[in-house]
């Protein structure tokens, strides 16, 4: 940048600096996709295809930055990417890592859309975005526990979902009828209800849907049951 | 998002929220964009195309927000939207801003871009990002401050950027001849020698390139000298 | 300090610079001065050598900072510093100013103690000490909005306690009772109340009690009505 | 507080709450105690009456929030208090925690003063005070370097200092002559010189002076080599 008087103003900039030796989870979140999804008519409970442009994106930015790579998980409209602790990437710079991350998984969600939704292109006043935010934890225990909770949340989710669109869709119930019938219910009458009202065994879904979907910082995109891989997935962290 | 035992995860989250009643300025920056543009073959000193898909894509910015949005200013490959200090635009949180409107940018600039670049699809091995920031400014003389310093920014780089180019280009000169040619030089001996060496007049030089673009919250672009016309930006402000 | 292979640790360190051109309100806070005024037997409802000492060890601080500092506004235990927007003191580190104002603001309180309390030596077990923040207000309007909430607070809360103790010091009412007689009502009835019950007249009480005690930068203590003089407090700034 | 119509100005506070699971050390430092230090006259190259006052002033800090504390470590005019990284004294508030420690640590060296300085009072144009921070470490072997660090500060700066001063105050050197006479040595010729121009065996200065003071979280008070048993010192955490 140029010199000039004015050049002061740039002391009121201010850099947040992450803590050294601490594991960085950068989280991108879709903007109100909610709506987004009803636009583009996104299938219900699950839309293979926005999964597997999620994962495309995610998988490009996993590749890109492999070296600062642990794995990143995604389900529904959101991807984790979790950062080595001793990642030194854009000098640690919260605001740095929030938005390239956030900008390059959109740049790619954009460009990618096309080969996903092939008959359905997007509309520029419908436009898909995303928040990002890093957060910081001190030991692995605790980023394991992060990833068991956000693979909790896809399961909770996804069963619930499932559940409920299909006393929609297969029984015919409206919105309400199938909220009162779930309501209340643990997982395992979830599943009971699911079989049968509507002869569907959850263990039959698609594994993508059960467990999101996990990128190894080779870029191998699985879908495994976190909890119990746990230790395994962070071997050698 | 569901409750389980690994919630507590959440409490290492911290939101820094942006001083109330202040100026927000977020400034959007391509990343490695001298890479990028090379890859597309931008012309140079200016690629009319490039600055147009920026300014396409900021307005869309500017639209979405403009009961919060001051104005925006762009160059080359920034943009700084400025909002209004009571704007509670996500609840003042700096990294929703920034990341959101990095994100909305980054959607708007590849979905744009085949408007722009009608002969040159995006190679998605090289994909746009950008990174953005939040800087505050307590009054309104420092607010303009700021304008004016990406305004002489603009013109500076600018000139600099036409003799360089214009050298080579029409002079026949090595990048290193031109640099050594203008090295040590005012504006006003970089616009003698344009014109006695090229036979350009830099007045005439198209008012995109030596003002940059400016966007007024209705998403009027104009081109306009910031420093003269800087109270009249601001009125009511 | 000496270099060794363990200094690395120093990148941990994190230091918050306060936005330039910005009002610095340092409110220093008395902790667990209810305990505190309890053991020394502090008068109620206002002891007039506790405040006496507090607007000692709060001129000692105006007078070392006399060329950054506005005024200072002190009630009850705690003690408001405001500083010039374009102080650079400390280098607007927030951390030093804090620390370094409410450290100064302790050792004054503690040295000064015997002069003001010249019957009751402080109890090693009993020390007194303070909290204190920074906090940035961007205009000056804001500034003076603080101070005037800051006045504000003293106002009610010396008539609420005057109330209150006058009714179990004059008229043997139990600490319930007077809660009870003074709850829900406005402040002219409280005026009301001290009159008929106790014959107290309110506006007879001392200034220092029911104004606060302000400190201009020269270090005169005053007792004003400071919405009423908020414009002429700031004059200059 | 009571409320006014003023009350909003408490939305310009921001609290930095710390990282959870973390170690916090509150490190406090003396405020240009080059200065008091000489006013006071301490002996050179260690008064040992104000490294004593130090401890007792850090004892009593340790004692009050000893189920937060690891252990605390002090050298010259600093002291290191080490926090258990599941402490949440005062919600893990950064201010609270720098401004409070800072606080009391004043308050008790200068309610202390006199037991330790006793037939020199204090002058209350010269109070001592001091700044206070916070820095987090991640894991217990960077918390171990930390004291590692502070401790071998001690070490370096004691051996300079003591044999500049014997130079000075046994060999009759000048400042000068004595830095001249130090410089580029290292630490055993530094106890060659001391040993043969003034006929000093460094090992056998008192310990406080060579290897600082840990005071454990019992309040034990103890001078040990820090590097050798560092791992005994963090047992059970």
């Amino acid at each position: 940048m140029a010199n000039s008087k004015f050049e002061y103003v740039r002391q009121f900039e201010s850099h947040d600096v992450l803590l050294p030796q601490t594991y960085i989870v950068v989280r991108v979140d879709g903007k109100k996709f909610h709506e987004f999804s009803k636009f583009y008519d996104f299938d219900k409970p699950n839309d293979i295809r926005a999964l597997k442009l999620m994962n495309a994106s995610a998988k490009n930015v996993v590749l890109k930055y492999k070296s600062d790579m642990i794995l990143a998980f995604g389900e529904s409209d959101e991807y984790s990417f979790i950062l080595r602790k001793d990642s030194v990437l854009f000098n640690r710079r919260s605001d740095k890592l929030a938005t390239l991350f956030g900008s390059l998984f959109t740049s790619n969600y954009v460009a990618l859309w096309p080969k996903f939704f092939t008959d359905r292109p997007l509309d520029l006043k419908h436009l898909p975005y995303f928040d990002a935010r890093c957060v910081l934890y001190p030991s692995l225990p605790i980023v394991k526990d992060y990833l068991s909770w956000r693979f909790v949340d896809t399961h909770i989710n996804n069963l619930y979902n499932t559940a409920f669109w299909q006393l929609v869709l297969k029984c015919g119930m409206t919105a309400q009828e199938s909220e009162n019938r779930l309501s209340g219910t643990v997982s395992s009458e979830k599943q009971e209800i699911l079989f049968t009202d509507c002869g569907i065994n959850y263990n039959n879904e698609p594994e993508i849907f059960k467990k999101g979907s996990l990128i190894t910082k080779k870029g191998d995109i699985i879908h495994v049951d976190v909890i119990k891989e746990i230790d395994q997935l962070f071997e050698g962290c």
